[in-house]
Parts: structure tokens; sequence; C-alpha cells
């Protein structure tokens, strides 16, 4: 296998049957050595943290696969922090897909005027620009037609996916009595055809789970929940 | 008549008959000094401006008027910097909507991964929030309907009317060979029945407008126009 792309979690590999190997690392985003999910900077390792991101991952995705949503996961093996996976093509330069079930975090940072802090949001889906050089901008539908990164049929296969995808990650966390504030997704076409997956991962780092309005950090829920 | 309302550029009075008349101010708004059309401050007062965006104003919400587009203008008397409209009623606290024929300006400073300086944009829509303190946050058809400020048929009226009264500006500018770059409307709903209706002015100050590559300042574009 050839290495293809050094993440900031983890790190890519090309395999010779056209499928990609990705290998889950302990370094975890933050800054300040305080561990921050949504950080654009690695701030330090966390022993285990790639094997717990994988096997919360794994579990969404053996869900998902179950229920006929389109992933990009073919197999996991844990023990190893190895994922298998089909190839995809990314949108652009890579989006972020966030869907929102309460007010929180940068939606209420912008729209703070209107929005009252944990406020329900029903299943609110935006899109960002992986962009770190201008803080991962919001874009609009129209916006990402006009340039060229999505088209508006696109759009909506992937606000529909996002909101099957995050509804069934709630519905599992709410089994344990956690709340999903909110979840980031990644998505990419399918090497064949036109049809868009699922990629990247699900694990603490990608969302915002609260019990009894206490927020737990992400190497605690991938224990509560695996 | 009554004293409603003093605005950044002009004061509002209720009229006894139920509309509403707006008084042009000499101020504009501007950052140390300097008139910027985009700033959330009052900088500077320039003798004449009041009646320059009056008399711009009334050149296009009359041209609108022959085109059957629905806007508040009823009539104006610029000698003494006054315009009779019709009443309104705000969407929220209050919207911006944005035209784009040109990459420049904020959505550059958002979309510079993939948009280039000066790069046709086709007659790209966004909305911002009048939000001083949150920097006027652009919110989608979405947000704008989830938080209860527009409903998703209303966002589409508003769109289209955008779309249609910045292409009769651009016309009209094009004829004198200025380029419009983009342009900022305001829109209500209208008193009696559900229709979305123009408000505010359409002066200098709402657009970007270049000659051969040059930027032209509000004031001298009011005098190239009128």
């Amino acid at each position: 296998m050839e290495f293809v792309y050094e993440g900031k979690t983890k790190d890519v590999y090309a395999l010779e049957d056209g499928n990609y190997l990705l290998k889950f690392k302990d370094d975890v985003t933050g800054e300040d050595g305080v561990f921050d999910p949504g950080a654009n900077t690695v701030g330090l390792q966390i022993e285990g943290a790639g094997k717990a991101g994988l096997r919360l991952t794994t579990y969404f995705f053996e869900i998902l696969k179950d229920r006929g949503i389109p992933t990009h996961y073919i197999d996991a093996n844990i023990d190893e922090a190895e994922m298998i996976v089909k190839p995809a093509k990314m949108f652009g330069k890579g989006l972020e897909v966030i869907c929102r079930y309460k007010a929180v975090g940068s939606f209420l940072r912008r729209y703070g005027m209107y929005a009252k802090e944990g406020q329900e949001l029903d299943a609110f889906v935006e899109v960002t620009l992986k962009d770190d050089d201008r803080q991962d901008p919001p874009i609009s539908a129209d916006a990402l037609h006009m340039l060229g990164i999505l088209s508006l049929d696109e759009y909506v296969e992937l606000k529909s996916l996002t909101q099957k995808i995050s509804g069934i990650v709630k519905e599992e966390l709410a089994k344990k009595g956690i709340d999903l504030y909110d979840i980031k997704l990644e998505f990419g076409r399918m090497d064949e055809g036109n049809g868009i997956m699922l990629i990247d991962e699900i694990s603490g780092g990608n969302m915002r789970a609260y019990k009894n309005g206490v927020y737990i950090e992400p190497l605690k829920l991938e224990k509560m929940l695996s």
C-alpha cells in the first residue's frame, strides 16, 4: 500500500484494489493542550484516541449499512486502528455539513438576535467550506452551485442524507439518555455514478452530546456508547 | 406628522393618512471621516448628500413603477429631501438582500478559495441580518424560515424580485457605460395582503459601481446618472 496523505487525525494509504486505508491516529484537535473537536489545529495526543474514534465510527457505519445509507465504509480493524474505505471524490477542496438540533456554538454566535441558547432547531442543515484561513465560512446552496462545488440536485441529496444520518445518530444516543445538540458530517461523490455517500468518520469529535444538560467529552462519549 | 424613528441616514415620520415620510439627511455612513456605504456607523456629513441620494432613489423607483415592480414609493420632494412611502412590515429586525455580479467585498473574503477577485457572478443573491453587534451575518433560506423571519415562499419571491430589480439597475447603469458589481436592497411586507415590496432607497450608497475598472464614489455616481 502507498502513503497518500497525512491528515490532522488520520493518515491515508492507497490499496492495490483501488480502495483506501485510513489509519486513525492518537492526535486530537485542540488548542493550548485542550481537546476541542472544532479546532483546526492538532493540539495534543491522547493514548487510545484513534482506536476509540474508530470503534464509534464502526459502530455507527455498521448501523448505517443496515439501514441502506450509502457510506464509504467497507471494513475495520480496531486493534490496528485501521478502516478500509471506498474511493470518493471530494466536493471542491472539502465541505463540512452540520445538522443542528439545538442553538449553540457558531449558530448562536451568528443568529443570537433571533435564537436563544439551547433553543430547539428542527434538524437544521448548513454547509461550511473547509478553509482554515477563512475560518470555515458557511455557504448557501446557491453559492455552492454557482462556484461549481455542488449541483442544486446534489445539495438536495446532501441535505436529505444529512438529516437521515443525523436522525439515526440522535436516536442511538437517545437510547442511552444522551442528547445530540449538533453533528458534523462529510460527504463525497462515489467513484462510479453520480451518487453521494458519507465519508470520513462519526466519532465523539464530530458532535456535541449532552446528558442531563452536561456536555460529554468525546472520549467519554465513546466509552458510554461502545 | 409624527416623528417615529431616527435612522443613520434618514428620519422617519408617520403621516395622518397612514403613509410615512422619509427625510433624507446629509449624514453618510463611514469610519474615521471616510465615506463607506458598507459601514454601520455614521462618520461624517456631506452637504447635499441627502438630496443626491433621494434624486437617484426617485429616478430608480419611477422606473420600477413603470415596470410594475412593487415598491413602497409614492412621491418625492427633492428640494425638501422628502419621500412619501407606503407602510411596510419588516422581516424580523431587518434584512439586507445583496445581488452580486462580480466577486468582490465580503463574498471574496468568504469564498476566496473558489472565486477570483472580479470574477463574474450570475446575479447571485444572499441575505444578511441587520445586526451591527454580529457584523450583519449572512443567513440561508432554511435558517430564515426556521427562525420565523421569512417563509420559504417569501424567500423565493424575495430572490426573484431582487434579481429583477438589480437587473433593471444594472441595465440603467450600463447605458452610461457603468458596471454594477453588487447592490444591496431592502424589502418589507405590504400592509395589506402578503406580498413583498422594495423599501428604503436605491442610491450610490447601496451599490458598488465601476467605470473602466475604476470605482465610482456614491455622490459622483449620483451626478453621472441624474
